[in-house]
């Protein structure tokens, strides 16, 4: 593929999301084969979600990621620092709800995200980074092991009604 | 088997850990084939340990159970409460360091800590509890299944040196 100067893809900006983003993370999260299935999105009802965002927002041990290509909504991601008293008291990062926006995939964003949260627990000093994927994204798992991650743990998940 | 009444096992007793109980629980921590390898316990030094406890016991997301059965220390798990806007913004527990002591294995007090962590969840309301489990552990792999749980995600690490 030869790009012209002008359509060279610009690399991708981070920064915390805003309450103002919550429609703009909640489409990406439910524009995914299987996250669809469990988010019945009703109408313009946000309440909910502005309530797990203000929790969010309001927690120095998380931080929910926007990602943007040339001001354009591109990804988001949710890092989750978790205190531990394992591995002589280490912190560790958690990833959760990582999403690009379908028309950024497959274009390197997903795997800038991820240098970039794996730079922010370096920095921060954790010892570990971890995320869980579903089985189902084989796709995902070659992406995850590509950038150095090992798949050595089961997960295992327990919805309550 | 059967025992005599007095022999009879005690309900384990479930209570937020202190900084007294580090010493207990970071024993328990290391006694572990697969945990060993990466805890070098440094003669009587918790000063690291002391500032992960520090950071736990005030996080409100964050806590460290102890488990005693009459009086001793029995067993350990840490629970982290994760607000997200997945699942309409319900919070997730995540369950890690789950450790019993060795004198107390075999005798169900595994299940009667998952009970009680998934009971928790359940009165504040969270959509999901979750863990990872090393592969290597397979006798935990059919106690979590068990207990509900599904092995339905592959769970990722990444050590940061």
């Amino acid at each position: 593929m030869s790009l012209s100067p002008h359509s060279l893809p610009s690399r991708p900006s981070f920064r915390t999301a805003r309450r103002a983003d919550i429609p703009a993370i909640v489409a990406m999260l439910i524009d995914d084969p299987i996250a669809a299935a469990r988010e019945s999105l009703g109408g313009e009802d946000y309440r909910d979600y502005e309530a797990a965002f203000a929790a969010i927002d309001a927690d120095p041990r998380n931080e929910l990621i926007l990602v943007e290509v040339d001001g354009e909504v591109a990804g988001t991601m949710q890092l989750t620092f978790i205190p531990g008293l394992s591995r002589r008291g280490a912190e560790r990062l958690q990833i959760e709800a990582v999403r690009v926006a379908a028309p950024y995939r497959n274009r390197g964003i997903g795997r800038t995200m991820m240098e970039w949260a794996v730079e922010r627990a370096g920095d921060r000093g954790c010892a570990l980074v971890q995320l869980t994927s579903d089985k189902a994204r084989s796709d995902a798992h070659r992406f995850y092991t590509g950038l150095g991650f090992t798949a050595s743990h089961e997960g295992f998940k327990l919805r309550l009604s």
